[in-house]
């Protein structure tokens, strides 16, 4: 076991490590980027081909990249892929000519208000090319014709995606998602690719009660083509998070899933409500990541989202500002503490039943109970006792008890230990077969 | 199609052109107010014979009034029915005879605080006579002897009211109904007879989902004259609104029914909510206007009240100050534009059946969908495009999602004949029957 | 029937009288304590032998002490029981011996911050022995050695209860109980004794729809002898309330039952909500008074708490500051006021049904309205006529019906007995039959 520290100095290093590649739906910068986890984690790749039906969609050709840029017509590079891979448009069409100013600003994207940050832009289903260049590069282009290359080949192929499955007592299961089709950009998505191996890690480390699975995705068609090949698992999935744009400044905020009211919902609610460090909790909406798949109406498998700066609504979303300065290890490592805790919840959340239900059992006789009376307050671990002896008929798990008496989930899974262990109560048979 | 400035003028010339007219619970002025309805709308005039039972109540006799006043005894009036009909205590006997100051005073009805406006006041069920008039006018009796006389008929005769029935494509309807019986006073009811009229001409322009019914009558005993005479079309009666107060400058209010929940309900509390011009929303009262008689334990048809200045709690209530300086023909026409943007709701709140609901299909491939990616932010209306996809599994109306999402109806309705239009939703079979 | 100011005074009287008494959990000071209240209202006192089985628990020794104190070797008394009986832990062991001041020390409770009071200290289920003192008089204990002298006896006995039984219309009854287990404190919980009392004695003067029970009796272990002595009772205990800390200066607290929902919680939460002297109401803990024992999930009767300064929340709580200066008889006075009202509400709470549904009923002509029309605002009780007609459709007793017109329970209680004297409403079958 390594400390908070350690890993989140392991966790920025991952990130750090996987920066530099140029991910996108397809191609090799996303099967180098699952090579490097699978060095981490067990991790199953597994390849889809191109013009695979999925659902309304189908699996796109293949792109890769090697080279790009823009030239003067002397052959001096003004954009530069080698630079930043956020310079090209994601699928591209391969292109070597000379064009006029004018019909290369027309393939040109940049952004207002930011002079030196690149966009992030792609045109995954429409056939086209584009660059992505900078304010100040957009206008230091004042010669009337440069020379534009695109070395890159689209064609059938197939796209990747990296999958473990934890098996616990039960198959069924909960999933977390994250999305690997994002080129040299930080927070969205290496954070949560990191948060995901790290808690893969983590959760492989002991036996479960329930099974966890991971998928190392891109986004929407990863997720859709992993659930086309995989229906037959799609009814033991009890709900799950979808983990993205975890690593930077801001408090974490987990999106409910459509239900809303599903164990992973609230077992997320209480963590977050109990840290205490600004968290919030937000509705459903159905923009965001691959908890949209999920959440469908042909599915409506309760899938949340874990995040901190939310999708679209930061300044450096999208652009080469989310670089490696836009993260933090510690903030990485506090999302993965938060996980863990979830998790935590999701493992011990068992309903009991009160063997003493007929009045108030005398706890000082079983020496659970201090034997000094009239002062006055109980102690943190009593008062939680007496919680969890009041509601424990069978009806309400411990996670309804620590939401009721408004004390975390720790507190009374302790309490609920310490009267298991003097025989007051012990599981009941609702709920608790994993 | 006049413009929303025309339609102001006009209502507010139709409260120029009744105000003079003395209406009460029956009578002539009662019978030329709906004709000169009745030449702006097809408006059927009913009569219901004095005496007739109706539940609870029996119509009672006809009251006219041609003149009133009270004289010096040297014939000099100092108070004149001609000058102002609320003078005349509503339902007043017939008298002429000459009446000492304190047997006269014993029959005047004035207000504290506004010296010179003169109240109203009525005195349907027990015969006695009155005058209202102003504090200064009270004051100026002086002398020891007055002459009074009201030349008034009060026998057997009968009730008038006005119905329009518009039939649409099911004789399940909603129904507007709006008190007549108000003498000279402008926002307490012209105003919701100008409303109520105009609406009434609006909606018979084009075919309709739903049927609608339009009652001009008057209060309380009208209502129930009509129910009693028409139980066999209340089952029909999906809820509706009674249309009061509406000229005056205060925002609109809309008063639920007493359920709360019907679809009127919820259609005016989402089309008021997100006017966002200070409109409210409150809980039903059992006291106001005739949605009184609907919401009643024997009925129990859900009828709510749009109005601005609540019933009795404005100074300017039952006196002669409810002018026609106390209300405005933009008032009125933003009252009728939020009946017809209700209206809407209630026309267009179908439920869809996503018809591609296995994740989120393809929009782009559709042409419904913008092609280049990565770009923080959609636009209104593919949001709520995703927003009817990731709800249309046939449980969720229109407005459902509308409300879920927090985005205006027409929104939501936008992007529901959109999707139709390719093929991605279809209408359900549930609840779209009209 | 004496005035308040008169009650207050009995009802601080009465305090006065037990104040001197040495109450434990067993023993001749509760003896004495019932007797007196047997003086006022026809107390049955009830004896449960030591080693009784009451559930979970075993019913202990009887404890008496007749005398207590801490010398100097020169046989000074420096500690004297005659002086508080709180000096000496509750269930202490005989003791008489010289002791070091080092093991005195260990034997010796006192409080931080208030270094003139005295804590009350119980060891019901531990055998020992121990004093509370002042720090005051901790710190001027300097001598070596000290004689120590507890003269009790700690023996086969029994516990002693009060149980008063008072048959309305029904055997289904509310419980009211109120613990006699505290030595020399008068907020707790003479207070509570001397509520109860006067509850009962009112209660008792004339024919009740319910049955009401109240038992005096030592807390937690004397709820559940009478609750193992009593089981075929449970069943008919509609709800009822612990009545404790009643005299002190805060506003009025209701706890709420765990179900939260019961007549009596309701009735009590209408009646704090009206009487708007800072009184609030607050969801169940397991913690507090003898309401734990009713909630617990062997019986789910829902037992609230009405009490003032909150256990274990006040500086004087269970020491000797909590004494005659810290209660008063208004406060008293004031408290058996609002047990009265919620017992008004559950005696009046009626469902009625209206006998004219079909519309409003023309309340004119039975003399139950005012004659003039017109004029703004409609008086108190013709309002709630107007809201019980509205809602007594079968389904919705008269407190839904005041909580729901957000008027007080006597208002809307007023109304239904002048609208049934007309005949215009009658109770219905549901919910009526005591």
């Amino acid at each position: 076991m390594i400390g908070t520290g350690e890993v989140g100095r392991a966790m920025y290093a991952l990130v750090e490590r996987l920066y530099p590649i140029c991910r996108s739906l397809t191609g090799d910068g996303v099967r180098e980027t699952l090579r490097i986890l699978a060095g981490l984690v067990p991790l199953e790749i597994h390849e889809v081909a191109s013009g695979t039906q999925v659902f309304d969609w189908v699996v796109p050709d293949e792109w890769n990249v090697r080279d790009a840029w823009i030239a003067r017509v002397n052959g001096e590079r003004v954009v530069d892929f080698l630079t930043s891979n956020l310079h090209v448009v994601g699928y591209s069409t391969p292109i070597r000519k000379r064009v006029t100013l004018e019909e290369l600003r027309g393939h040109l994207h940049t952004l207002d208000g930011h002079p030196d940050w690149i966009p992030y832009r792609t045109s995954y289903y429409e056939r086209n090319w584009g660059f992505c260049v900078s304010r100040r590069q957009y206008e230091a282009l004042v010669e009337p014709e440069y020379d534009v290359c695109i070395d890159a080949t689209l064609g059938p192929g197939s796209l990747t995606y990296g999958e473990l499955a934890i098996r616990g007592g039960t198959e069924r299961e909960f999933v977390f998602t994250t999305h690997v089709c994002h080129p040299s950009m930080c927070n969205d998505n290496l954070s949560g690719i990191a948060v995901a191996t790290f808690l893969a890690r983590a959760l492989a480390q002991e036996p479960r009660r329930w099974s966890y699975r991971f998928l190392f995705i891109p986004g929407t068609i990863g997720s859709l083509a992993w659930m086309a090949g995989n229906r037959e698992i799609l009814d033991s999935i009890q709900g799950g998070m979808s983990l993205v744009c975890l690593g930077d400044a801001s408090p974490l905020t987990y999106k409910r899933s459509l239900a809303g009211t599903s164990l992973v919902d609230r077992a997320a609610a209480h963590v977050l409500r109990h840290r205490q460090r600004g968290e919030i909790v937000i509705d459903y909406v159905p923009f965001g990541y691959d908890e949209r798949q999920f959440n469908a109406p042909g599915f409506r498998i309760p899938v949340g989202s874990l995040m901190r700066a939310r999708h679209g609504t930061f300044p450096e979303y999208h652009t080469s500002a989310d670089d490696l300065s836009f993260v933090s290890g510690g903030q990485l490592a506090d999302a993965l503490d938060a996980c863990l805790e979830i998790v935590e919840v999701l493992e011990g959340d068992l309903t009991y039943v009160n063997q003493s239900p007929y009045g108030e059992p005398q706890l000082g006789r079983r020496g659970v109970y201090r034997s000094l009376g009239g002062e006055p307050g109980l102690g943190d671990l009593t008062m939680a006792m007496l919680w969890v002896l009041a509601l424990s008929d069978g009806s309400r798990s411990l996670l309804d008890i620590a939401d009721r008496a408004g004390v975390p989930f720790r507190a009374v899974k302790r309490a609920a230990d310490a009267l298991a262990g003097v025989g007051l109560v012990r599981p009941g048979n609702n709920g608790n077969r994993p």
